[in-house]
């Protein structure tokens, strides 16, 4: 009746790892960022941005994180590249408004330049953060969240988000870090 | 770092109960049924039949799940009533066709007969099943799923899945069970 999620508990059948963003970033990121002991080891290291999304480890129907480092202009997989779109969004301390961290999404294009459904939520830990900048420091750890945006027939509200977050032209592979 | 989110496990921080509809038949409520351990002890008993949606325990803004007893004709609680939309949704066990339970929506009605975001989803085990018939014995546990239904705008689709899921007349606060 149980499922070995890692190697210090065992997590009964029916739990899911669904972090809010607030525990992903306080509970885990931070923590590895600081070496510390992690609450579980359930999220593997994994160069995300150098992996085809169809040939990450996991069950793909299920979101699945991973502990990559942070890099610059280098995207790029053989299949593809991952486009980030829309803009950082805040994470903030549960109780004040101190910025713990920030989300970025982004879209993997295929090498054709065509828009696929995977989809990738990018945590980081913020050294400093204003509305003018974000620093964040190259060769970081980052939380990478991966799954396949779902498009039901008919869906127009779905379609209009898409079409929202994966608007950029198709000009580039580099991802925007500020 | 860890939460107690019953008596014999601590669930690390970033879990949470989301079971699929196999496993919450298979591994609680046919356990439940036939009184074997279950897997933790994450889902409480409560007439959830009696009891208005917003007084229920447990945080409202995720998904709660409890234990309760089959009733027949008894689905008003002092604020309104819960009523049977839709038809029932098999659910077979993993690998095979056979049937192991079904799945039942429900929508909350206020007393003075207005639709609410509140959706009850009643896990059943079946001992027969058929496209004329599904016997389940009165007084019988079954899991009663209940969540608020997020309504964004503009939200076409959703609000186009509402509509059809809530469409059955305000005649009658009587569940259907067959």
């Amino acid at each position: 009746m149980e499922i070995q999620r890692n190697k210090d508990v065992k997590i009964p059948v029916g739990f899911r790892f669904y972090p809010t963003d607030e525990e992903l970033i306080i509970h885990y990121l931070k923590r590895k960022v600081y070496s510390l002991q992690l609450p579980a080891t359930v999220i593997p290291e994994l160069d995300v941005f150098q992996t085809n999304p169809s040939d990450l480890p996991g069950d793909s129907s299920e979101k699945r994180y991973f502990f990559s480092k942070r890099t610059m202009n280098l995207n790029k997989c053989s299949s593809g590249y991952w486009k980030s779109i829309g803009k950082y969004k805040k994470i903030v301390a549960p109780g004040n408004n101190q910025t713990i961290g920030v989300k970025k999404s982004l879209i993997f294009y295929k090498g054709n330049c065509t828009k696929t459904s995977w989809v990738m939520h990018q945590y980081s830990l913020v050294t400093s953060f204003s509305t003018q900048k974000i620093t964040m420091p190259e060769g970081e750890w980052v939380v990478c969240c991966v799954f396949r945006k779902k498009v039901k027939r008919p869906a127009m509200t779905l379609a209009k988000n898409i079409s929202k977050i994966a608007s950029p032209s198709c000009s580039s592979g580099i991802t925007e870090i500020s």
